[in-house]
């Protein structure tokens, strides 16, 4: 159920993409691929975005260790930015970059919906254009 | 079981660009999406390629001119080399770019296995490697 609504969001998100001139996919097998993958790439002529996309009904979605390396190695090797992007529930989407994410003790990262409100992107900021 | 062994192939070409210091993945549901897509991207820092990936036992490999079609707007849009790489029995990969791709009469697009051998890249010609 929970990973349908994901999989949903993922879908709306690669719609909104091409619907705004871009190109973006969602990646086989990522989580379970032996290679460090983000969930959806997309890029348009001159740039390149790797997504790990969350969304939860909690006010915090955090990001373990092992995922956050996974989307910096990829992003280094493929030639990409990483940015991570939450669905809160009744929220739109907000996208954080990799490095702007907080640390919680055990090195896992943490997005709180008092942050991505403050310091996330909405979808068109995601895409250079500010209104 | 044919599909089986193009999966096995495509598996064993992403292994080839990780351990070759590129990024590569298969794009989810790739033939089945609504939106134009590659089998796989790949890319390095300066680099991405967007591949439709075929193996047969014949002779020869056909694309449809609706495939054809997918790859080439969906490397316009993202910003990507389009390239077509067909592995024939018991032969290495050979690349194509799909600009350079023969044209059947009814605008389907034909590979044979001579002009592969003659005009295609092998996997590190692809990357830029020559020896």
């Amino acid at each position: 159920m929970h990973k349908q609504k994901g999989a949903n969001a993922e879908r709306e998100l690669i719609a909104l993409f091409w619907k705004s001139g871009w190109a973006a996919h969602r990646i086989a097998g990522s989580g379970s691929s032996r290679f460090p993958s983000p969930d959806i790439i997309a890029g348009n002529f001159s740039k390149k975005l790797a997504i790990e996309c969350k969304s939860t009904k909690a006010k915090a979605q955090y990001i373990t260790k092992e995922q956050a390396e996974g989307l910096k190695k990829f992003s280094e090797i493929f030639g990409a930015e990483p940015w991570v992007g939450v669905r809160f529930s009744n929220k739109e989407w907000y996208f954080m970059p990799l490095k702007d994410i907080k640390q919680t003790e055990n090195q896992n990262l943490v997005i709180k919906l008092e942050d991505a409100k403050l310091m996330g992107l909405k979808f068109n900021e995601l895409l250079g254009e500010f209104p």
